[in-house]
């Protein structure tokens, strides 16, 4: 018979055990951090009707979709976790407890061109906290403790949350008379880190900002130190302008909130370059980076938007949330050797059987089940050593051993496949001493 | 602003948080079964490329199936967990280790007409235990014992898990010359509780099978009682078929392992009628019924099979595995309202505001979450009316008041909403009592 290649698309990821285990272990660490901090679960379609999901996607969004015809009806699969919160927001809004608080751990799919490290489908990891006309300002306070708590859960230790506020900067430059390109600022200040401050000056000058106020908003993301110190420096600049004021008033509170959830200088930074790119977001904006692996770019991102779901509805829905790309995080930290292997094992205990009496050696496996041990039982005729093999791939720390004689003395033989320290005793004995 | 109809597609499941949770205690519940007992879990692309996912399929699925046509790309969406499955161990053959025993929990797709109950979009859960080459028979013996503890750890009581075996049926029909008919006389007899046995003589009748074939095949698929009974039946047929004194073999040692699991009469029936339809199955086949509630089907099916990838590779992969439609049972469990309300919960605590003082409000939650407990704070400016109705609609036991008396004397006041008791004392005191 002609065999078919099988093959898996680029651009998927697709693991082997030991890294899935692995993934799993960050998955629900993430899970375990958003239902530890009362958000509810939420599981939307992949699919959804391209009308719906497409209502305000233009340009590259709608170029990157996948899409389906199925008879008449065009459908498309989701590119993230927040069009169809929206969407199932203003379909449920009369039986939703508000604030609703959300997590959506799911898959989504872009069809990017393949490079490394970008993936078609992957894992968005969301929480939002979403406001019925209003929603306070505290909110926005927690995210950091939150995104704190996931990424120590995780298991790393040396990153920093970032924080700004956008109207602090549309309201800068609303100051310097450059209110209509705003968002053209924001995105290439945006991109400092990566392109440089010579860089940013030449584009800036492509949009027609004047040396001047290029000099001012160069001073202005310069502005660094302790938090307390950059707020006291924003104060001093005494600029005239309601929006950047409220935004100002509103980065202290949440700093001060913040440090009350346990935050400090160390883990969380004001960082007035920071912009999140997208218009979306009208307040708060957080990005958090590994401090010594800057170049993979934000680990977790997110911030505070007016409006969920003005496509969709006309009642005001201002939400805070964040987004971890799971799966390019992971490829990362895989890259980055940075993941522990031995905390993950999948048994216990692997019975070998050195005998056919099965009776016996499935009373062995009761009784250690009964006493929450995970157990598997080897039932294929291999070599000990093969077997053994099986064990140290799948980190079994134990084997038990039962042939004729552990069966005559109702005992069994346990041997530690790292140490090969060995001993055979009854299982009652055994079990005292695990 | 022109706003769009926020729908979701018929055939898709998407639920309220109440019901998501529900819905999320179960899944845990099978993967966590599934990890107790050994099974290392999997996670394939949903999008593979048509000529992989599509290389066995035929007729109907190839109708059912979403397909993406993507630049020159043929995609197809998964339709189930078991081509994806043969296409992981053909591709990874040389770096896993067999048995491969694996889980996959994960949604797959089928275009079927909508209708009550059938979704276009389900989980399926499956396990299965791949061979390399050959598969010792004990294990089609643990997965009766792993079904029992999934519907038990879901909560379900009165389910029986219903065996048989393919080479016992195949040898019979084998011995009563009706070996070409074979395929087409399981798939009439798997029907009978549903149709009926004059339908299925009927039917029998137009496949050509004689009367007195007829008449063995419906007394033989009439032999029931107790399993040691009808195995003692089944040997005094004195069938002189190599096929049919196999399976009887193979029956009888599954079902005497089986019994050292811990399976028994009541959990556990031979029943000769079943044959899992597809001709996939070599062996031992499984299905579980709801005792009261037959009608919804088997809520868990599977079965012994000689060759997994035959159509990548060259190897032989014998394996043994089930699967549960997630979505389906879900859906059906709700409808007869058999699961419970009150064991979950999303947070245990709700603290109300009554001041702004919050550097003493975040404190004591700091303090409630170090002692593990899952905390909310309601940021939001409401009636107390309305703060309750929220903690009742999530479940939140208890309501912790917080206003100047309090931070005037260091204390905090709690009440369970369900019993009204209020008190108010330290946060040490109180935390004492929980």
């Amino acid at each position: 018979m002609q065999k078919i290649n099988p093959r898996t698309l680029s651009g998927f990821m697709e693991l082997l055990p030991k890294d899935q285990l692995k993934f799993n272990y960050i998955y629900d660490a993430i899970r375990n951090t958003y239902e530890q901090f009362g958000f509810l679960p939420l599981d939307t379609p992949i699919i959804e009707a391209s009308e719906v999901l497409l209502a305000k996607a233009g340009g590259e969004t709608e170029k990157q979709v996948y899409q389906i015809k199925k008879g008449d009806n065009e459908l498309t699969l989701r590119f993230d976790l927040t069009v169809p919160l929206a969407k199932y927001v203003a379909k449920n809004y009369g039986e939703l407890s508000f604030p609703f608080r959300r997590y959506q751990i799911g898959k989504v799919y872009r069809g990017e061109r393949a490079q490394k490290g970008r993936f078609r489908e992957f894992y968005q990891c969301d929480i939002d906290i979403i406001g019925d006309g209003e929603l306070s300002i505290v909110n926005d306070a927690e995210i950091p403790n939150i995104i704190y708590n996931v990424f120590k859960n995780i298991g790393l230790s040396d990153f920093v949350i970032k924080i700004n506020n956008r109207k602090l900067l549309n309201g800068f430059f609303d100051y310097l008379n450059l209110k209509e390109k705003s968002s053209d600022i924001m995105r290439i200040i945006d991109k400092i880190e990566k392109i440089g401050t010579e860089k940013v000056i030449e584009e800036l000058k492509e949009y027609d900002v004047n040396n001047e106020n290029i000099d001012k908003i160069i001073e202005f993301i310069n502005i660094k130190g302790l938090n307390e110190n950059i707020i006291s420096d924003l104060k001093k600049l005494n600029i005239d302008n309601e929006l950047f004021n409220t935004g100002l008033e509103e980065l202290e509170k949440v700093l001060k909130y913040a440090y009350n959830f346990g935050m400090n200088n160390d883990v969380l930074e004001i960082d007035l370059r920071i912009s999140r790119g997208l218009d979306y977001y009208t307040g708060t904006v957080y990005e958090t980076f590994l401090r010594e692996h800057k170049s993979i770019g934000s680990i977790c991102s997110g911030g505070r938007y007016d409006n969920l779901a003005e496509f969709y509805t006309d009642k005001k829905l201002p939400g805070v949330g964040i987004s971890i790309g799971l799966t390019r995080l992971f490829d990362q930290l895989m890259e980055l050797n940075i993941l522990e292997d031995e905390q993950i094992k999948v048994s216990d205990m692997l019975i070998i059987p050195m005998t056919d009496n099965y009776d016996y050696i499935i009373s062995c496996y009761n009784e250690l089940v009964k006493e929450n041990k995970k157990v598997q039982i080897f039932y294929e005729k291999r070599s000990i050593k093969s077997i053994i093999n099986y064990a140290n791939n799948l980190n079994i720390p134990y084997v038990i051993f039962i042939g004729d004689d552990e069966v005559n003395t109702n005992k069994i033989t346990i041997k530690n496949i790292k140490t090969f320290e060995q001993k055979t005793d009854t299982l009652e004995n055994i079990l005292k001493e695990q």
